[in-house]
């Protein structure tokens, strides 16, 4: 990734620099460069773009006066690779909306400014043919002309000097007023005085602005979430990651190109949770996956009854085979038996008894997880360290998409570090926010670098919430820094709706989410229409988070969607 | 007008910079300070505020987690007097906004940021009071409360740590956990917990945020326009300062306290415009007062056939004493006849046979009239010192609201220095652009520091039409940045309604201006429903630019306003 690579108006532009006499007013930027986009929050935040698709870049330009203006937009990509194209004005041209575009062609941190300078010769040109046209005196005109090509003449060297030079030669033995003016307005007279331009009041917009360019998965993509423990034929007998491969063709064949497993860390003993997120666990209940760490390992290990850390590595490649790139879940959170509480107490909040409280994201409560305490002295910065290392060594697997669990409660600097560190070494890592909170917080994980986010999808019903919604993604700033996920259900979300519907309901919040964005995601179960509540609770009856649940695919096809 | 006064979230919070071991991320602002207002381009710009009127503060302010946070406006004024009030989160609570407010004591340049922090106590109480409602245990609660006064005592000195101390004291003597509840939950505590905050995590807005304070006129006003070379009985007696004098008790009944002349400088007599802007001049023709400058002075000069510069400012003196505020054209540009042209040709373009380009704003010809260049090597920066020291002589006569002729068609950071340059020194001062241009320039003046605007009132005339114009007028950023002054008539715009409306028309159109926005105006004519026009055109037949315009104000009343 490079670093911002030109001059902003912060600078002097160059030509400018020797007319500084004491009056700083006297060489600031003459023309204006305004609502410039994408951009977020002013260049603050990294809009988001996806690689080999065009970049749209519009601002708003203008200056004193009647002169003609032109302008170029600059641009880079992660190496530093500096390109440069025209700015055109574009209807209806009272609005001084100028528009460029370029297509980048890798993925990673990109940038662009926009440069606007006087364009006297298109000025002139314009001039002359409205007045030769209108048949008034040109005398002047045509010898402003000539100045104005002998200046620039003057001030080009070698090749452009001589092709200037013979247009004067030119100039000097016509004959005719109508040479001169077919001179003067040839395209390639124009073309040899753009190429000579010394662009005056050069101006920059003010900042650079940052483009986070990714890969098409970023925008455009299935999800499927599976609980590879749940994956067996006997309850007694904990699916594995071997179990996962017969699955593969089934999912690929609904669509699905992303396959996302909850996580598939060793599973904590205290505290676990029974069926039905009851607080005492019999001793075969397998437990929340999200209540991480055992003496077994943490976060950087396999549950053992998944299986090895080989068949992981198998079922990614297999995965791969059938076009299902397998997502981890990344939920920075610890069952008391952590190894982390043991080996960095320093990393935890301790109580005055000795105990952590107990992790909640009101009103729920996670009597079997501890979190870490991010701004702990001892924290600092190993803490931090060593989750990006979590993260990094997942990448080193293979795996290049994570659903970050619950990213509202974690640091947001933090998220902003972490995911360009990441990208910086592999932009092509996707990361979704699992976040369901207020607004200002959705969108800002979105700037912050998450590649997409859970939506409210799910709570949008009627047409007019819909089209409200809709709309809102589709406008700035959500349109630049925030790629909606529609998930039409997860492990934690049963939606209302779905629970009563029948089939008919299935089918309808399917055809919203794959056809409301790029992006949707489904649980499994869903297919079966699956909607048996917890009474009066958003929750899954005999949730999966707490138990296996077998399920028959086999079912008769009525009863799929 | 002092520099800005705070650190900004560039600069490191004092209490995290201990926490910096080689990982920026770790004491990088935790807390999102967003949507600032009122701002114009995120600080680039100032908003616009009145003295003793109310400034309203808000933005949107979160954070990870689910703690409570706590945030000031730190606001100064132009002579860098700090104050720090508190900001309150608003309902509905889900969209955190928080909003504060100050009310400026003084014109000129304010300025203001916003600091939020974790706000550990209030979280603390906010918990301790749940949890005892709820009557579950809270003995840990309460030893954790201990512990939070006993630091906060231990950072606090003299008379905080003794308060701090003796509430440490009546919790080991008391006896029930209902006192301890009530010596925690107390507000005696909370105010001393408040006091010894060392506000964790302060977070402060990135930039300083400037406001620009007016007095009420800037608002607040209603301008009439008059030439006063009108002001005679007799066609061949050019009216005087003196002859105002009876108009001025006239104009202040009609509700007027703004009055405005054209230029009130020397004619130029080369390329003199006749009657109806033709463009021979006969001896006996006043010429237009845009044309400025002669033998007899420039800018700085008064027209002799007005009066001398005692009759202005005894004219002046008297208006004030009737109500009425004068108000002076600024013009920038030249007869051919303006000393400058002799005296700083360099201060010109001119062309290769010796001549200057007349003045021209399309379709508009200004034949009598030659614009300065203010980017020739030889202008910078003596034409735009020049310029300031015009309009500060007019300043130093008393004049403080100035009408600015086509400030588009000049240099946007000549503007911005002068005004500022201006006001620095007396901030009273009020500027009025004239530019009926493209929307962004109007903005874009605004923004850059003038104090009201024209406006498209105009050509606003059905329902439709004034309520999409009155609605852009309110909302953010021509709320913030642009203050409308509807004029129903200029010298230069005989609305087309009003040529054939009758006094109906004026009426309505009278009424909308007084009613649409707390700044109005009016050339004189309209209040006895002057309306014929140079067919087909939006001029004024027999134009008072050109000539001299007698009008009978005695006129039977039916035919007034």
């Amino acid at each position: 990734m490079s670093s911002p690579v030109y001059p902003t108006s912060g600078d002097l532009p160059a030509q400018s620099q020797h007319q500084s006499h004491g009056l700083a007013a006297t060489h600031a930027p003459r023309i204006a460069i305004e609502a410039i986009t994408p951009s977020l929050d002013q260049g603050r935040f990294a809009p988001k773009a996806i690689v080999d698709e065009a970049v749209v870049v519009k601002a708003t330009i203008f200056a004193d006066g009647h002169d003609m203006l032109a302008a170029a937009l600059c641009w880079h990509d992660d190496e530093g690779q500096q390109q440069r194209v025209p700015m055109r004005q574009v209807k209806p041209l009272g609005l001084d909306v100028w528009e460029g575009h370029f297509t980048p062609q890798r993925v990673g941190r990109h940038g662009f400014i926009i440069e606007a300078w006087w364009d006297v010769y298109a000025t002139y040109h314009h001039e002359l043919l409205k007045k030769h046209q209108a048949g008034v005196p040109i005398e002047l005109e045509l010898e402003e002309g000539r100045r104005l090509i002998e200046r620039a003449a003057e001030r080009s060297a070698e090749v452009l000097n001589a092709s200037l030079a013979a247009i004067l030669e030119q100039f000097r033995l016509a004959q005719q007023e109508a040479d001169l003016v077919a001179l003067l307005l040839s395209s390639e007279t124009v073309k040899l005085m753009q190429e000579a331009d010394n662009r005056p009041h050069l101006t920059r917009s003010d900042v650079l602005y940052p483009l986070d360019v990714e890969r098409l998965k970023a925008r455009f993509a299935s999800w499927y979430e599976l609980f590879p423990r749940s994956e067996t034929d006997d309850p007694n007998r904990h699916g594995t990651f071997k179990d996962v491969h017969r699955r593969l063709p089934l999912i690929r064949d609904m669509g699905f190109d992303v396959l996302y497993f909850p996580p598939i860390h060793p599973v904590g003993r205290a505290h676990r949770k029974g069926p039905n997120n009851t607080l005492i666990a019999g001793p075969s209940d397998p437990g929340s996956p999200y209540a991480i760490g055992s003496e077994e390992g943490g976060h950087e290990a396999i549950h053992p009854e998944l299986g090895t850390r080989e068949d992981f590595r198998d079922l990614v490649r297999v995965a791969e085979d059938h076009g299902l790139e397998i997502a981890l879940d990344f939920a920075i959170q610890c069952s008391p038996d952590h190894p982390w509480l043991k080996e960095h107490p320093g990393w935890f909040s301790w109580r005055p008894d000795g105990s952590i409280r107990y992790a909640e994201n009101p009103p729920k409560k996670y009597q079997d997880i501890v979190n870490v305490d991010f701004y702990a002295e001892e924290a600092i910065p190993s803490l931090w360290l060593e989750l990006r290392n979590v993260v990094q060594g997942w990448v080193d697997e293979g795996v290049k998409i994570f659903r970050v669990d619950n990213p509202h409660t974690k640091p947001l600097p933090f998220w902003e570090w972490l995911i360009a560190d990441i990208r910086q070494r592999d932009p092509d890592v996707i990361f979704l926010a699992e976040a369901f909170t207020r607004p200002a917080m959705m969108l800002r994980l979105g700037k912050l670098g998450f590649t997409q986010s859970y939506t409210y999808f799910t709570w949008r019903h009627t047409k007019a919430e819909l089209t409200e919604y809709f709309t809102q993604l589709n406008e700035s700033p959500l349109r630049d820094g925030y790629r909606p996920n529609f998930f039409v259900n997860t492990p934690d979300i049963n939606p209302y709706f779905l629970q009563s519907s029948g089939r008919a309901g299935f089918l309808i919040r399917a055809a919203l989410a794959t056809m409301g964005s790029g992006l949707w995601g489904m649980y499994s179960g869903f297919e079966l229409c699956e909607g048996a509540p917890v009474p009066g609770k958003e929750e899954y009856l005999d949730s999966e988070k707490y138990q296996l649940r077998l399920r028959d695919y086999s079912a008769p096809r009525q009863h799929h969607l």
